[in-house]
């Protein structure tokens, strides 16, 4: 006998978010979140840099971040919980070449009525200090960084307080009566027969089989649906019972530098013009694309990069991930500075790493259900910002519904993120 | 400085074909084969079933598995080349509900002028001693096994020497000057930067990288382009460096039964009247879908099941997987034993297991680059009979051809097999 209607593994910003979409569709369900650390979002969801943008190229990106910053903007402005959502907007900087190949997509974005201004050379180099003109600099050529013609700003964007944002949703999520079981390890799912005949050795290949529960540290658990949202860690509980979760972890790490007491660097955090906040923008270099994050409550700018190739998949990720030192030194201190001589001779005052959940096909989520497990999870980097609409997706696949009515009321079809029958609309605007 | 021109990662079936692709279409080019075990086909391709069939509903798998199929036809016909084909068909078992479903497919299939027969329960019975009417068995109830109320026999299918093909390939490589290393092991990809500064930690974030060679047991070895072929074992390869595969291996084990001394099992093996063979054709039970493989050069019998949920993907596959004695007993046998009495009491008198490379998203072949790396796999067990047109493909993709040329003049798009521009018509007629 089943204990739970659901059992969600993963206490994530996609976990609760999910979690919280079952109960309030199913109030009568009994559903269960498991989670191996102590808190809400403990894991990659406290690692991420927090950001999102209402940006996109593809319908698909559009109408999940869309409706979830929709819904995280309602929850701060009608319901009075404090998401410190700042609206920083997004600055992607290109060379005169880069903005030429991205023009067509920016002209397609902004013919749906999505916002964005373009700064030339001088308006950046005065408005944030803006290093644009490389040349004649022997280091930045041997690095083949290009010259910055051309500053995208995106003003839809900006920074949430993810730490808030999980809270919400546990605490929505308890008012329901959901319940999450802290410091409990998922150890293995459990695999049976639908019909168990109660002898050793099954289920044999005769018997119909699906997922009834999962093994945790402290006993087993049975469940109507197992709903594995364990992000970096899916793989680990999937692969051993032969399903594939269709994305992998790869470590990406955020080194944070405070600007107190250096003139120069509080000049470029708190810059001026730009935005409704008074502080840079979210700032994407042309390339490689080291990126900027303004941490104001922290007084503090930190830097990041998506490394691609040479960068693992892991497949046995870490609790706790070690950021590298080298990469900030070599890697973006070395990039950065060049753009920003403001950063000379900063090193990180902090630092830490978590994983993407990324999905190599084609970068979005997936929402699927197979043999009686379903997985949520390889929003690729975009869990945060889409967080509200993956759970809704899910709930909806959890309650058998075609469609999921997104926040605002837009249906989304719920089979365009499984694998079978997917339908995602590729990103051409990416960082 | 390159050694080489491409070097390819595996001596399987795939990576011999497209080894001896690459060099039929680009004569002058140095080309490598590393294999880490010590002669042709001797890991994954050694264990499979050695089975091939022209009848599919998927176009792609039509145009693979046929014009494989007329190479190795070919081959034995016009050059030869003895690969020991026995066209000994393919037997499908229904009961009237599966075959209700099944049906329109098999229309469908019929409409492009493919062959097939239906035969009924009792010349079922007849001719191979099956027994269809399961009903009143208690066991066979409590197995939940089906009747066979319909056989569909296909005839354009069979068998084919595994080992005979790939020394073909080897042979046809080595002719036109290529080389093999084996017992070499290839223990990582070189990730390097495209314009190299000498400077310890390279590449760095801001240099462009590419995979340049790879390491061996031996030493380095620089190709212009390395091509992973190294099925179970690609992930192994390609995820520490951050590239996908989208393909992972799951253990398939077979069973031989010997037939000789057992009059019943003999009449089995030489089933008459099905085809030209004289014997059994390759037979596929209506649910579980085990399968009995004819092996008449060894008087035996085989038996098998590509078991899904509960079948690990392996993340560390072994070189010589063990078969699973109670996989037999408890599983293959009982299932077996109810529609073949003739098999009462048999053991298997040998055993082993080898890898699907099992592409988790339509289970078709995966040929694509990325970084300077090409990747073969992903047939998902049906490498042998399509493998000459994956070499082609895979060759066409080498060479920056926009379409391969298969055996006999058909046309393929090489980037329908790719991730990005994927364009497979999945299948409907599985085993």
């Amino acid at each position: 006998m089943a204990e739970y209607d659901a059992v969600v593994v993963g206490a994530g910003v996609l976990g609760l978010a999910t979690a919280y979409h079952i109960k309030r569709q199913n109030p009568g369900h009994r559903v269960l979140v498991i989670e191996r650390l102590s808190g809400p979002g403990q894991g990659s969801t406290a690692k991420s840099a927090g950001m999102f943008r209402v940006f996109f190229y593809s319908k698909t990106n559009l109408a999940l971040a869309h409706t979830s910053v929709e819904f995280y903007k309602h929850l701060q402005e009608e319901r009075g919980i404090e998401l410190n959502i700042r609206w920083v907007g997004y600055l992607w900087l290109f060379d005169a070449k880069g903005y030429g190949k991205i023009k067509p997509v920016l002209d397609a974005i902004s013919a749906r009525g999505l916002e964005y201004r373009v700064l030339e050379a001088p308006e950046l180099e005065k408005t944030m200090g803006l290093r644009t003109d490389l040349s004649g600099d022997d280091e930045a050529e041997l690095m083949e960084l290009p010259n910055v013609d051309y500053g995208v700003f995106v003003p839809r964007a900006g920074s949430i307080d993810v730490d808030a944002l999980v809270r919400f949703y546990e605490m929505a999520f308890f008012e329901l009566g959901g319940k999450i079981a802290y410091n409990a390890e998922v150890k293995r799912l459990l695999v049976e027969p639908k019909s168990p005949l109660g002898v050793p050795g099954e289920p044999f290949i005769w018997q119909d089989a699906v997922v009834k529960g999962v093994e945790t540290s402290s006993g087993e658990i049975r469940a109507r649906k197992v709903v594995i949202a364990a992000g970096a860690w899916s793989h680990k509980l999937l692969g051993p019972i032969g399903l594939e979760c269709f994305f992998r972890p790869k470590k990406r790490q955020l080194f944070s530098i405070r600007v107190s007491g250096k003139p120069e660097l509080e000049r470029l955090l708190w810059t001026k013009g730009l935005n409704k906040e008074g502080c840079m923008p979210f700032t994407i270099l042309p390339r490689p694309r080291v990126y900027l994050r303004p941490a104001p409550e922290e007084e503090a700018i930190w830097l990041s990069f998506a490394d691609e190739l040479g960068r693992p998949f892991e497949e046995d990720p870490e609790l706790e991930p070690a950021p590298e030192p080298e990469f900030y030194e070599y890697g973006l201190y070395q990039v950065a500075v060049k753009y920003f001589p403001q950063l000379e001779g900063c090193r990180p005052d902090a630092a830490w790493a978590g994983y993407y959940a990324e999905n190599p096909i084609d970068h979005q989520p997936v929402v699927f259900e197979e043999a009686g497990v379903m997985v949520v999870g390889g929003a690729s980097g975009s869990g945060i910002m889409k967080a509200d609409a993956i759970g809704r997706i899910a709930a909806a696949l959890y309650s058998g519904q075609e469609e999921a009515e997104l926040f605002g009321g837009e249906m989304f079809r719920v089979s365009d993120l499984s694998i079978r029958e997917r339908r995602v609309e590729p990103e051409k605007l990416v960082i």
